[in-house]
């Protein structure tokens, strides 16, 4: 029942790094899960913000969040900062997606590390060209696929590299929302809003919202991208401008098949995020609701319930965890875990170290992926649900 | 806490029907379930068997079931006793799939009730030949996608029926097992060895075996059929001969959507039957290894667990259930039901009746609708996973 | 997926043994479920019956049931049974728990197995009695504590005699019900009415009926008597003549501790019974509503799913193993194992073989230990809850 | 999927309050989860410690921290920081047991507001002693019983209040961990060390470590105390000072009775807290390690399972609600919310106004209750498991 020593919580001697956020003002949701993301292992100190893109607003919910220093927009906030000497090391990006993109280049150009929701663009090639800058100018790029987090996840993904399930044959993949199985957006809910307006969100609609962390999930665990896919996006809800459900089926180029459902349609679904991989020797699978715990099933042996925090579970997942077994980690753990890491390679690139190999965070290279899938699988529905290359 | 006299079991005073098998000798699996089947509510007495092909195991294994008359063959079988006056009524037919069609149309022509296993056939025009045969024989003609006999499955297809849940949008449905994840085939397994087997199990493989099954449950709640499907069949298990995995995309006329995933190869998993569908009004989940209850998850309320047997379940539930809620029936009660209700069809017609209302048994209709699918799924697969109409 | 050739269901061969029935006549429950269960694997043929103690009720109902010979009281029927060649070779008694005694004491003096369900008596000195009677006329005594005939409770109760649990410290069992919540019985319900009604159930009420259950099946698990109770019975519902909850705890003469729940006040529960045993080296958990998995938990490993069907049952639940895994039994499969392994021990008595030592039906023996927990529980609470040897 | 205004999250500009902690440091577990627990919604900030009774490790622990202000001894750091002006309003005390008592008393009478962890003293007279000492000195004492900063609990507790059980009739409560099966204590854990020894830990062992929280929850739900009890406390470990395992019977003046279970000895557990209460119109149960569920079921309707952060979970649940329903908040979280809310109860002293009604954190009322229980049960026990008035 001790915390180890080398868990999340445990290395809060470290001068804290600066942190900086644009969006997550008023009204936003995710900007608060970074902001308690940020602060629950006390690696980081939020101390300027460009938080909507109304400056008005911008500078009175840096007030309310008592900023040491709110801008008006992220382009000052980005030239300003650099100056300082005291200016952020990061900054977290939480806009509507639009609006990632052109942020993420004023830091990145600013000499800025970046931390960008997903999906990280709303084209491949500005996911790309973005790439290519961080690389260039040498900061770290993360995106926060924040489910990779999850102790069991990183479980999950051990048991895959270690060959405890043999071959991957089989992907099946979900995440299950009901939310917006009425006309949400047109109640002025602002959530809805954007996330179903081409214009904020992108061609992605529900592929984009969730089905990209479906996909990342299962990237994250197996190591492998599919090669192909074939997806169908449905509107259900009339007069909606994006897709609410998608379907898609997978080919790797290892032999193995998938499958990925994603839905805001779905009642009595709430973010039924499911995750089984079923290979050669084993099979396994992880629910997000219920993320503490993993079943484990060996071919011809009784199905094991590993538990976070619990000697079965191993030391990947150990290392993030910060609670003893039966004392539920959650959503805002996992997300902290994300943040934890990215600070644990901002340290090591200050020391001019290498980020630490156990840190597993996902980067620009996820959000690349995650694009090109949000892609594929709306060329792949608007040809009529045909195959495509990813 | 009483049984209602409207129950399967209640019905024990009628003259039982005199009920022969064919198929279901030493080393099957399915005989021995429909035999159960047929016993459990005391509406058959089985009197007659051509339990092998093999003529000499036909005969050792009447003997050890004690039935009054064993055959050679099913053939002989359906000749004589066509010709006795207190011939079979009604013959259950067990073999591997190759032979339904051959032992259905002799009985059929022999004017005596067919109760069939699925697939019905291997081929669709042999299915549409027999549905004729049945009605130009005036025939019943039942085939035991049993999964359609538990009392939560009723209920589940009456809440769709009722408008319960809106206008249906989604349809995902699952048969998951891990039996067949090493060649056990090669082993002389009979059960695996016929199943692989495209001579004696047809083109379906895991498709036919279970997909089917799954497929049945789908349309037998919805009340539809989808109109076009994209199937990718999988071999996993090197030197297999037919598939055991197979992923669908389901298209319906109404504009609903549909996953269909069945496999063999999914270790940890027995025989996992899960049906979801999702409407604008609200959602329903089952599984069939825990099948008595039922989420049902009306749109913006809490999730309700309908339990067998309590007064949350339709009056369609309680008519085919036997026990108190909480005194679990399971897999063979579930099969008992469809053979009863063929019994209180088999009545009907005796009597110059129609089958009543409420009789809810699978037909040669849900016959030709299943090996239209499994057709269907070949074909699509061959083509590279394309879509085809069913 | 075959089913054993050793399976309750493969025995069919043997001559089925003539069984006659005393209660379970119009609106009874638990008749019905005994005569599905002595059909279910074909060792029976029930032939005659006095079933109710209203002759004209009893010859109505035999007649409704078709029985070879309806009886208007079980005395005649003794002595006109014993009299006959083709006579009864067992009887059901299945009346109100008053009945129990007479009408077992009837047919021992017969000469007549007897299988009684449970309470098996309303005193313990009947018990006693009933137990030296059988014994000197080398008669068969069963109980139906049908909830031992669970494959998976076989599992668990050879995981204990195996010592895999390692020395058992904890026993905690509960039969939880809401079905009494209200006063049901003063509707004229009939299950109700007599089972709070002292004359016809006893002193026991909810710890008798159900109680004494989750009492026996501790008992069969562990293969251990507790020593001493302490008992707090409780009267919820006003007017109610005999108790609707009992909180036990349980001292047994190994050291081990333990606690029984019964109630019939709880809503939400149906037929809750559940069993946790832990020892020093592991635990199980089983629940009667979900039988078909029992959880396993060695100390300091991963918790394991132990699944009906599969190859990590033990030898000795699969002798009792009708259906390939996944295929749920239930209530009914667990009550027809206790008549089949009784009808397995009659064919032993009728050939001077002693019962096949693999054979665990309940007994007069159990049903002495019943009686003389419910009596304990009685006096404990009549004390004020105090501790009193069983 | 908005944060509400409302939640705790939301109160960030609140100048934050200057903290301080006794106990915590190298190897200590539960203090990491304050200092979480205090920075998750932000107000707070921890400035002072004296975190161990080693000088040197205390000093050692604080700079590793990078507390401002570290101190060799908990008197010292009552003077001196009661002597500045920018010193702690308020401590948290979190060493074993037996420092409690010694060390709120120092902080009460420097007039520093008190959160003191469970069980609040080892023996009742100093429990009641600082009840009255912190009334006299007008000092907010809260006592860390953290399962009650659970939403679903609140939403328990709710129910029970606006009567939707009707009058409760059963309190079924446990806890159940399997971490001490062993003799743990003697490889020098510290966790296990102390909590095993009876100078440290006061006469509770089990009982006092998790009976406690047990008893808590049950009293936080229903708003009753039992006036009986009946308890057996067990030492199966040999060599243990201390009860690990302890089985009690309740009785409540209002006629319910319940039961309570806790053991540290029962293999497969890991902190299973779970509380089920039923009354004469329905039924709830919660677990622990699934916190963001509660089944709730109206006598003869099907169980509802309700869901935090959705529209079915009472205001008193969203109120301490972060996330969306279906990303799960865990233990921080719950633990977080007490903090937050002793927040508000010290805001509101400093500006002279009470503490608003909605606050519910434990106070020295609960310290109170809880070792007059475990007296009560240890008392009990020691007379044979006899009555005893709490």
């Amino acid at each position: 029942m001790t915390i180890e020593a080398s868990s999340p919580a445990a290395a809060g001697a470290r001068r804290r790094i600066r942190l900086g956020m644009v969006g997550g003002g008023e009204g936003a949701f995710i900007g608060a899960v970074h902001r308690i993301a940020a602060r629950l292992d006390d690696h980081y100190e939020l101390v300027a913000g460009a938080l909507s893109s109304t400056p008005e607003k911008a500078l009175r919910s840096a007030a309310a969040l008592g900023l040491a220093r709110g801008y008006a927009d992220y382009l000052t906030m980005a030239r300003e900062e650099a100056a300082r000497p005291d200016g952020i090391e990061a900054v977290a990006i939480v806009t509507p997606n639009d609006q990632h993109a052109p942020a993420a280049q004023a830091f990145l150009e600013a000499g800025i590390h970046v931390i960008c929701d997903k999906p990280v663009t709303t084209t491949l090639a500005d996911a790309q060209r973005l790439r290519a800058l961080a690389q260039s100018r040498g900061r770290l790029f993360a995106v926060t696929y924040n489910y990779s987090g999850y102790p069991m996840v990183r479980h999950a993904r051990r048991l895959v590299q270690d060959g405890a399930l043999g071959d991957v044959r089989l992907v099946q993949v979900e995440y299950v929302q009901d939310w917006l199985s009425e006309p949400l957006e047109s109640t002025g809910q602002k959530q809805a809003a954007w996330r179903t307006d081409p214009q904020r969100s992108g061609a992605g609609g529900c592929v984009g919202d969730i089905g990209t962390h479906a996909y990342q999930l299962a990237g994250f665990v197996t190591g492998q991208q599919p090669a192909q896919l074939c997806a169908e996006l449905s509107r259900f809800v009339p007069g909606r401008a994006l897709n609410d459900n998608v379907q898609v089926m997978l080919r790797y180029a290892s032999g193995a098949r998938g499958m990925l459902w994603a839905s805001q349609v779905a009642p009595g679904n709430e973010n039924a995020l499911r995750l089984r991989i079923y290979g050669t020797r084993a099979g396994l699978e992880w629910e997000q609701e219920h993320p503490n715990q993993l079943r484990f099933t060996p071919l011809g042996e009784a199905p094991r319930t590993v538990s976070r925090g619990t000697g079965s579970a191993h030391a990947d997942a150990a290392r993030v965890t910060r609670l003893p077994s039966g004392h539920p980690e959650g959503y805002l753990e996992g997300f902290a875990t994300v943040y934890t890491e990215i600070a644990q390679a901002i340290h090591a690139a200050r020391d001019g170290r290498p980020a630490p190999a156990e840190v597993l965070f996902p980067t620009i290279d996820d959000g690349v992926h995650g694009v090109a899938f949000i892609e594929a699988a709306v060329r792949s529905s608007a040809a009529g649900a045909t195959w495509v290359d990813v």
